[in-house]
């Protein structure tokens, strides 16, 4: 007999992106990580932080980040779950709503940590492909009728970005959870919050890892309506998120200006980004995120992962369907985006027209 | 229909101890919190740790900080799991060998989050009353033969402590896990570390927000059997632990220097307190953490929690079975014992004879 259930024994465990020993020389483009600092205002907070508070338990409802994020948001406090990252929200909807006998849907190819989350409950899983052009499968969705929907917004690794109108129209269609997970909606046009108050079931997610270059941090929050906060609130760890991520978090959240600023060089370099890479014969598929999925010449993904790596470049393969013949690539300074296009051009994986 | 589990919504939440909105004045002797500061080392470890690293994601497994457990407790370093805050262990195992047609195992009075976790998980609980003289029921415990048993050793809120033969003992008994949560062993005789390598289902949780002053830091760690580990990794969050708490936690456990004199001077004043709380006519029950469970005059602990309150003294009662009449006070320094003890009297709670 197994001392673990037999879905545990039966599953794979969820694999992140590639961490080398030492930077010096790399660039790291594999893991859409912001290549700016994080707010200054926030480091202060930091570096100010009464190290001898910490003896102390925290607030278990980490209200002054919640403040915080309501402010820059404008959302009602009370809507605001605190998690050790996004992560944390995604496992506290999955204890809270997944399970045997309950279905977990998601389009793929996504982020692997939600089919990770329903396996560990022991949920059906219902993986519905992208449509051909790799943009969110709406109706399929809807006819899955799950008792939860993941939909990452934008899209990891497409790129890929529904509208809110669609989103709403695919909340109204389901009798469960619409999870909208906008790791990425800083680098967007739009986002879903407003469905939080319109749409009994949608529950957003963010974080500061992407858009606020606090990955190390590990501070997410859900913008939950307050019907469904009660049920989460019971699957939440009493004290996730300690008081020290939590006044940095809040700072960083605060600090509306370096965001915006990193943000739109971000944004700018994804377009440079993508007109050089289809200069040279690539397909670069229209990406919401700080990323770009890329279309590899000659098809295989991961030659071309280990040509740039050898050129001291990492970006992430996907050994999936339909992503073997492709790269994602998170945007990085446009030093970076020079030294990518130098390992592409000396690997041969393309020429400049 | 609801949108969560039906187990979800018939159980309550779990409810944390009081925070008072300020501390000025207030001794708060209610959490089990170290009355001294962090290791100084660790501190600084903090002050000086490069905040724009935070941009990148950090090591999953945490090498760094499981590295500087492994050299302290002398244990290798692929039995340590860590977590944010021990908690977050309790969390893994629970998903991983908990649910429905799996029960669940504990003492009571114990803490309530074993409780809660087997409650989301759907598995039956098996609450076993303590002795007569609130010990660890062994017999019962093994006859329970739950596919997980926890057992905090020392136990809070009695501060009763089994020991390590009587542990062994059980864990032979059962065909599931036995975690023994040694949240609070830093301040007893003995350690169940042994165990993990003698017994093939046994494993120990450990905690820094105790013996080393960091509640607010969010780090523990468990001490795991090789063969339960890939298991248990599978149902970790990503990166469940940041770098910053980890690279503070690693300098905590390495400064034993300092871990041990608050250590001693908080066993010290657990003597002083529990000798003068039995010389106003309490019974004090003999602990092994850094907290005593003391009997009321006139058995109304309620009644004595709020009269504290009323001179600024915060300690815990717990309104369950076999709790009413007491209290569950934390150790201080001398000067919290101090300001207690006036409290007490000045209550009527008691009067030295």
């Amino acid at each position: 007999m197994s001392y673990f259930k037999d879905n545990i024994g039966s599953m794979s465990p969820y694999v992140p992106g590639e961490q080398p020993a030492g930077l010096s020389g790399v660039v790291k483009l594999n893991q859409n990580e912001n290549p700016y600092p994080p707010s200054p205002k926030a480091l202060k907070v930091m570096r100010d932080f009464d190290g001898e508070s910490l003896r102390l338990y925290p607030d278990p409802m980490v209200g002054r980040f919640c403040q915080a994020v309501a402010e820059a948001l404008s959302v009602p406090v009370d809507w605001v779950l605190p998690g050790d990252g996004s992560d944390d929200l995604i496992v506290m909807i999955a204890r809270a709503a997944a399970g045997p006998g309950r279905t977990v849907a998601y389009p793929v190819p996504t982020f692997p940590f939600y089919q990770t989350q329903a396996q560990i409950e022991g949920s059906r899983c219902e993986a519905v492909p992208v449509t051909q052009d790799y943009r969110l499968p709406l109706e399929e969705l809807a006819n899955a009728n799950a008792a939860v929907t993941f939909v990452a917004n934008p899209n990891s690794p497409t790129g890929a970005t529904a509208s809110a109108d669609e989103l709403a129209w695919l909340a109204g269609k389901l009798d469960g959870l619409l999870v909208v997970d906008e790791a990425y909606a800083d680098f967007a046009d739009g986002h879903a919050l407003d469905l939080v108050a319109s749409c009994p079931n949608v529950i957003v997610l963010r974080t500061l890892s992407k858009g606020y270059s606090l990955a190390g941090l590990r501070v997410g929050f859900g913008i939950v309506p307050p019907k469904l906060m009660d049920s989460l609130i019971k699957t939440k760890a009493i004290y996730n998120v300690g008081p020290l991520p939590a006044a940095v978090g809040a700072a960083a959240i605060a600090d509306q200006a370096h965001h915006m600023s990193c943000v739109n060089k971000i944004c700018a370099q994804r377009v440079f980004l993508s007109h050089e890479l289809e200069a040279r014969g690539s397909k670069v598929w229209p990406s919401g995120g700080n990323f770009v999925m890329v279309s590899v010449p000659r098809g295989d993904g991961r030659a071309a992962l280990e040509a740039l790596k050898q050129r001291n470049v990492l970006v992430r393969y996907f050994d999936k369907d339909r992503m073997r013949d492709k790269l994602r690539i998170s945007i990085g300074t446009e030093d970076d985006s020079r030294a990518l296009l130098a390992a592409w051009d000396d690997a041969g994986l393309g020429t400049r027209t």
